[in-house]
């Protein structure tokens, strides 16, 4: 048996590279990973107007991947655009790094900072953590003002600004544990682990679409799939505008 | 001097009787209503899906009304789908009656309730409330079985089911303030209000558009927009397959 | 139409200039305004000690305002003295700048900071941000140190100081909209508004007065007033010592 | 050594019978009770209008007390009228039923249920539970719909009405301490103990003045009063229509 | 690769039974499975004083099952005993069912209840959600009234009465979710999800061993432990009457 | 009538000096102090790993004053270990200075911080102050970074220390209270509440082993003890390795 869990980045610029993040954890888990983009929508993820054109081509995307036999989706953004909106359609578990990892950090200890891109989207994420219950163990979200698609570009600045902000989330905000808050933030986080560690500040770094994959696997493995009274499949109306797939959930 | 005041209708079904709830307001304040739909989208607004594919066209509309010279934009719908996306597109106020009404319902009394539609409404109103800052007001979301596209055809039994929810909202959950939960109950709130006074429960009924749009008129006159620290306007970036009036927002 | 708006200052220094904060309201409105203080009172509030001596006249004054057909009554005082004992007094709306000025800020941002004259008044305000149920959006009260009578005398002082405060509000607590915490602070939001977007902070901010005002011509006009469940009249029975106009609230 | 603790009861109403409710505590104590009423004020205290007329005589009544030689005050009501004001007026303890009771209820158990007279007064203690930071462990507050100054006509159907509510508190709300919520009900703090424990029901039900006085006791002996960061000294100001004590307080 | 996982029932009776809950995870997943009980402490969990009994053998087994090469330790008892004790003492990841299975209902739904053994554990259960940031989520936490040593002599009125609380958790307090609150309540998960879907009630019912299990194994996959920040070693000093094993936590 | 209260220092380090800081309390009150140190257990409390070897000490120990005649037990550490099983196990009060310092603490004033010896307790403080009901009043806690049986050692650094945090969570925290923090700060209080109200900060300072003292007689004198549907007695079952006097709760 090998479970099937389909990576959906909600949005229109390719990144091939995102699977590498995921690299390994086919070889030692029954697990395949296939990953998509979305044919129409924003070219990152960045404000909730880009959340809002988002959302429909997550949608249809998490429809079709059900269609074609995944076992689980994950949308590739912290933002976690579209989430509810997916879950209503399908019956797979539909999964976001935002709710994933702030789940995963409260378990890791007493306080988690989230680390993010831009100052704009903190609101953002600080509105989900308290729709997601975990805005009690949230201390901060703190970011190094830099846009999603400037990212690469600027690694080695990144890998300090990140340290920088993680060690002040640390110091001054009493957190304990670190969330690295763009799943654009690629191979960055067990390296900012171990500059923490080098500095006396052992907090676990959590890599969000790492372990939204592990977060997938586990609610596979205990057969869970998300609340379908939480989550009802929407109501059969004329839609104007938007050709989606079926939706088949009952 | 006259503010202009665009009510923006989320979904696709026409809906002219609308400015009926408004009616009178023109009369004695200085403000005229207009009124749109959306081009794209579901035929009405009970779900995260239905949300999902409203809030593109949404922000569409906002931009169109601020383009069009309105002063304020009102998203017909006690959801409020699109509402931040908009907010950070435009200049003007743009306001939801979700928002509005219960933060009119939590100045009225200690404790309100929102009478609804249907049952799977109530959590993503209560994630609003929260969002929102006035869920430690909110004593409870009823709701009386009902879909939007039904209202109309089921007059007298939602007269009744809205009076019965209201007065159990007062009796049992200890609301003080009754929220009319959808904008789609037009010319209901007068007498629900009168009833529950000829019942001993004097409580004040939020109508959900026309208190929006006296709260539209307040900012106006008060002379506030949202906060554009809040509302950054997005980043210029490519947007593929939806086409967008220009965001002239700085 | 038009609406009477009772404006009540509520202590026994005469403040003339209040009314030149709703200039203009009443030309583009269908609204007067009229203006007492109390007879008997603190010259100022500034302390729970100045509320308790307050509450008494306003409760008095709005009997006054109701016998004299206004249609609402305004508390001209962040600290809202009497406010729920003068709405169990009479049927009309009774609007405190505090509570007003709070929930018109949250519906404005993520995140509002009062910015006040002393310290002293930051635990009053919160206490009462945590009953009107706006806690959550309260990002923090700073004060500037001028107590109420020594406004006037200082204004450039004070200038400088509410930008300073409003600034480190923004910057540190995260604020995004600014709310005046002091009605004597009078003709000082458009400029300060102003000087935080030439900074590249452009946060609202929120002149209690003048937004308590529209908000209370926002309940006129939508035809509500506060819950008779949340604020019943008095019970009948003696007093004595204070001779108030009779309550005529059923 | 002798504390001496002064009992005021903050209306115009005569109720000698209210020390009979401490009666013993001298006896085994080091404490002297003296009492006063007050000479303006309502008859009893049953709403925020009641509050309002009451807290000027709290604070002079205060003022007096500590210019007396009393070691500390408690104000006779669940609803501490004035006693943020009285607070500020002098330096030694002033102490309410409505908070002390309420801490202590809440270091007794997991979850603490009121029973007070009138379902209108229930708002004001839940807001005052929020600001004395004790709502997270306030299951209920329920009442028996009797009037205060009826209560001594109608001790049967109280002591059954008091059971009544208790048991539906525990049972339903899952409370297992029970607060006694008006200083008014005398002497029936012990048999409704005995009531609920010979029903299986074993749950402390906190007497709120004899609490409250032992309370005070507890911060006499442990050389505490109330901050005066919290409550600092009113500022000088000319006060018009009150003759109050001097404030002594620096 | 394959992990050990460790499961550690807190109690000295023998419970052989229980890793046939995990039945079958091993023939899918890297993974193995150990179990041990405790030499010393109470013969089951179900009060705070049997968890003060637990503790000190759940710390001594934690460093066993380090010491032996084990990857993690689950604790067998939804009241989580000795579970931040033994985070200090071990490097390695120590879960308990309690905060698993609670963060995994939370990221299932809106709202979830727990239906467990007996109301005495509800506050204790209900204290622990408070700490793990998630009881925003908790919507109720009910009781079936069967001490955990009858559970296996009462299989038919247990799912009976699992069944009865579970629909009174979603019907009445507005649960999507269920959560298992023993576990001891073994082989009962996917009857009773099923019972309650086959009812128009498709609430996800979490098992609590698999489904921490699964968490550990995501934890272990995604390379996190707990926060050695949160969890720092316990400081060298004298221990009188316990002999535990070396902590080799740095 | 003299009331006995057990002084109960949780550790197996003697420390005869522990009733000096209730010196006096006997000279003018009904009460006798007895004191007892554990048999087994940590050789003093810095953690949750203390915490767990400390507490069935604690409750053998609370089971054996019961047993002696005490009239109530107070714990001699902050971290109130053992504090919910010993009051399952004994029908008298069990008060810990942790709770009874916070609630004292949020009586006297708005807000309060907690001064402490080490960081690493700050989490299991701010845990407790979550469950106790007091969180909402708690600004901050600080540590002096000096490990419990050091302080002694110490004695003018630990002034400076604890007098510097003090001024700090005045200044910056905005408390208006002060907590000390560890029931081995000996005979400090007095001096650190001079010093800051010398510096115009008058905060009272809680002296917790004091207050908790006064605290037990405030409930005695109540005639209140824990409820014990709150802290039912434990369900007889074997217990192995523990021998712990009978309990003969009922």
């Amino acid at each position: 048996m090998t479970f099937h869990v389909r990576l959906l980045t909600p949005h229109v610029t390719p990144r091939p590279q995102k699977l590498r993040e995921l690299a390994g954890l086919d070889a030692v888990l029954p697990v395949t990973f296939s990953h998509v983009g979305l044919r129409e929508g924003p070219a990152s993820i960045e404000s909730a107007f880009d959340d809002a054109l988002a959302a429909p081509g997550v949608v249809a995307a998490a429809l079709e991947a059900e269609a074609e036999g995944a076992d689980a989706v994950i949308i590739d953004c912290m933002g976690d655009p579209g989430l509810d909106a997916a879950r209503e359609a399908v019956n797979i578990p539909v999964l976001g790094p935002g709710e994933a990892s702030m789940h995963a950090a409260a378990m890791l200890g007493h306080s988690f900072s989230v680390v993010t891109i831009l100052d704009r989207v903190a609101p953002i994420l600080r509105n989900h953590a308290r729709i997601y219950g975990v805005a009690e163990k949230l201390a901060s979200i703190r970011a190094i003002d830099v846009p999603v698609l400037e990212i690469e570009d600027n690694e080695q600045a990144i890998r300090r600004a990140l340290l920088d902000e993680a060690r002040k989330a640390i110091r001054h905000d009493k957190a304990d544990v670190i969330v690295l808050g763009c799943t654009g933030f690629l191979g960055l986080s067990r390296e900012l682990s171990d500059s923490l560690k080098s500095e006396g500040l052992p907090a676990p770094v959590v890599n969000p679409l790492r372990t939204t994959a592990m977060m997938a696997l586990a609610l596979l493995g205990a057969g869970l799939s998300h609340s379908a009274i939480a989550y009802p499949p929407p109501r059969a109306k004329p839609i104007r505008g938007f050709s989606l797939p079926e939706v088949t959930k009952s």
